[in-house]
């Protein structure tokens, strides 16, 4: 089932993605082109405040005009361990230092054109701080309880991929 | 927190997406840039054969060069309701006629840089048919107890996040 690159060109090289577009061979020896978005990968956390509320944050997403309530992610600088990089997104976005970093497990949000994989971790033994925010980002931190996270799946508020996906590990663990 | 466009750059325009660039203002009166993939947006169905099984598709995705165990999905044409788009993806990537497409919740994949808005349903009502497969689609159909499918994300071979999440939540409703 394997499309083999025949053609390769490269349409954009950016900061947080680059653009390519493939002529690739067929399973039935066809050719088809392929519009590839690659992008360094990145990483989101699952974390608990004292009340065993979900920390999440709110913030402006430009690329659908509204605002987004997440939990804390980011961007994988290229060859950094996603662990460090969980670790250091959550303090920066939250002010949370975390004692342990378990790994839950990776998705691909859109998987028909982008390489951007996502490492989600929960994070155990938090110690609260200071955050440190980049300067270009502008986040509210927020928490829910587990019937406010899904009151807000239910009517459309929640619409991240990622914090939908927490949202239901986190459902699962407690009716189990 | 909104970021207006100041400047706009079109980098490319493609079948599945169009890539641009724009020059935000935010909230504190700095400026920063913002690369975006504009996307149609898609659908996705859960759906499950007459053993109670949920009915995936096995093909492979250039993005990260491998196969992908996914739910049945496929890409909104401009102004198609997302609704006849379920069903017709169903039809063509697995064969079944649904009597009835009930909306779960819609999500975004990618929401720090992409557009697309997935809008994922559950199919109810299921008769058996012919699929009908694009020109350049290879798919091999497949169906998961769920045990079998949290098997599948726990050892990593699931890596998609309409699947993960379509998984999560029949989980959630046998556990309830």
């Amino acid at each position: 089932m394997e499309e083999k690159t025949i053609e390769r060109e490269v349409i954009y090289e950016g900061k947080v993605f680059n653009v390519e577009k493939h002529v690739v061979s067929l399973p039935n020896g066809n050719t088809s082109v392929r519009e590839l978005v690659y992008h360094n990968g990145a990483v989101a956390i699952i974390a608990f405040d004292e009340k065993g509320d979900l920390i999440v944050v709110e913030q402006y997403r430009k690329a659908f005009e509204q605002l987004s309530i997440e939990i804390p992610a980011g961007k994988l600088e290229a060859g950094e361990d996603p662990i460090d990089c969980a670790g250091r997104e959550l303090k920066e976005e939250t002010g949370y230092a975390a004692e342990e970093l378990k790994h839950v497990f990776d998705f691909y949000g859109a998987p028909g054109f982008c390489s951007e994989r996502v490492h989600i971790y929960e994070a155990v033994g938090l110690t609260a701080g200071e955050r440190q925010l980049d300067a270009d980002e502008f986040l509210e931190n927020q928490t829910l309880s587990l019937d406010r996270a899904l009151e807000l799946i239910a009517n459309g508020t929640i619409v991240d991929a990622k914090t939908i996906m927490a949202i239901q590990h986190w459902h699962i663990r407690t009716l189990k």
